[in-house]
């Protein structure tokens, strides 16, 4: 089965972009080493939603040259240059295309819409969150309601010294459920 | 200026009661010992909205016997036995008398909306939450939106053996922001 991780960052309060969908909130914690480029090495795609999407186009170069990246939205293609594939399915429809591709080791890097959909499918193993010292007040809230509970067992826990709360934890079944992982039905 | 602490436990998707409205998923970790004896030992009074007090009044027992409690409702009494009284008035006024009253030292126990209350109104100085290694789902969530931004700057993070984060915070104006903390008003 893929190898399925969250990555991402969040204020105290939970949002991950402030209230006119900005992340330049996150810009003072630029250029610290949250072992970004270890974990970027390990990544063969990237699965993100249509805003984060969007929000990566701002930029003047696209950032993740080199890397397959699927957009989960309903919406057909948003651009025409080939730097995305806009892709409407499931997200274990979409973990499974990209694991027979060779693909498997798969990064979902937000929004909330397209992390709930990867944990409700039980798709993901490795939620790796970054706490900013921030309390941001209002904003995009990195989780969105779902359907499904899970343990979060705690694998590493750091404290960097410009504030940030690193948690990486281990997703697994709850306690006395039955493994209905999608890689036992497909 | 009154010593004010946010104390609560959270699960990993930010929800504080089941999509129920209950607490009960908390049971797991009931008799571990995170420091509450030694905080509740130094509180002088206690501040719930009225969805917490409510929860707080199914137990057999009343749980907060001894201390000053205050519920933060616009509903008038919601019961005569005077366990507790029954607020209608800002963050900041009940935070203004209970000092005035020598009960300056104030565990703003939840929900969500006196939390983002004592915040936005710069009261709150010390933020501990306990991140539970559970991924609910759905639920009543922990962080309501509010208006301001602040700083949250980690004093102790402790990973319990049980796997629950928890995090100690003391909160701070933002960088360059002038202090306009209620008790040079009053």
């Amino acid at each position: 089965m893929p190898e399925i991780t969250v990555y991402i960052a969040h204020s105290v309060d939970g949002y991950i972009a402030d209230r006119d969908g900005s992340v330049s909130w996150l810009d003072p914690f630029e250029g610290w080493d949250f072992g970004w480029d270890a974990f970027y090495r390990t990544i063969d795609a990237l699965v993100m939603g249509a805003t984060t999407y969007r929000e990566c186009r701002r930029t003047p170069e696209w950032p993740y040259r080199g890397k397959a990246v699927i957009v989960m939205t309903k919406s057909g293609r948003l651009d025409e240059d080939g730097l995305a594939v806009f892709d409407d399915r499931t997200a274990v429809e979409i973990a499974y295309d990209l694991e027979r591709a060779g693909l498997g080791r798969i990064w979902v890097v937000g929004g909330g819409g397209p992390i709930r959909a990867f944990l409700d499918a039980g798709l993901v193993r490795r939620l790796r969150t970054f706490q900013m010292p921030v309390i941001l007040g209002a904003g995009t809230p990195l989780w969105t309601p779902g359907r499904k509970r899970w343990r979060a067992e705690p694998r590493a826990v750091t404290v960097h010294a410009n504030g940030v709360v690193e948690c990486d934890h281990t997703v697994h079944a709850p306690e006395g459920a039955v493994d209905d992982s999608p890689w036992t039905r497909v």
